[in-house]
């Protein structure tokens, strides 16, 4: 016999009009964001960049990689306006960019009430069905 | 003349530390969670389960997209720990998985403090810069 599917029930129809408005509002800006940030070496260089500005040659050197290597992340974060760059003189400067991260840190705590809600729905079917089980008496076949 | 690099001082070391920390606990985990969040239909593929459980299938005719693309994107969510999957029969269906993205909301919300000091002190430097301005008669000039 196949188990039943759909068992838990779902979250209000409210959060989830969120979390998909927020999916349709913010399409690119969330792909360049969160893409930006699943790079440990991306992750490292917004540390970085936090203690004080950078030029990119101190950012390769730091992380020890090529130039271009450093170049090619640098823009993937400027994409995400996470940082800018300034050409003073012959020297690339890096400094935090303008994106505070708000809408995504917004749709992660949505996505996380969703969740909580989800799961919670998950433990009372089955407190329901440990309930059901000892009305049944099926404990007692143990 | 070229201008000078490091006007704003820097935030204070405690919140460094932890973003550096955060940075260096969860490598591996943050480059799965955020790449799996750095594309569209796996973000609307995540609404669509707070709705309710769905098989590949649906969630292939729903994204309106090939069986294998929708594996691939189930794969990206599962590996993250985002989506968990069961085969019951021959129909494999597709749940929330047990990540809650904690981390995640931990770092992005440490990022943001960061980011607001940071720019605080920057708010500083034009200040101090706007009253030496004034103060040498500088304003007269224009």
């Amino acid at each position: 016999m196949g188990r039943r599917r759909r068992d838990i029930p779902c979250v209000p129809a409210a959060d989830r009009y969120t979390l998909n408005r927020m999916v349709q509002c913010f399409p690119t800006r969330f792909n360049a964001t969160f893409a930006a940030l699943a790079d440990p070496t991306r992750r490292g260089v917004l540390g970085q960049l936090a203690r004080g500005d950078a030029s990119i040659t101190e950012l390769a050197d730091k992380f020890e990689m090529t130039l271009t290597g450093m170049k090619k992340h640098v823009s993937a974060l400027e994409l995400a306006g996470l940082v800018t760059t300034e050409k003073i003189g012959r020297v690339r400067t890096c400094r935090i960019g303008p994106c505070r991260l708000e809408q995504e840190l917004e749709w992660i705590a949505r996505y996380r009430q969703v969740w909580d809600q989800r799961f919670e729905a998950l433990d009372g079917v089955i407190d329901e069905l440990k309930r059901q089980e000892k009305t049944h008496g099926r404990k007692k076949r143990k």
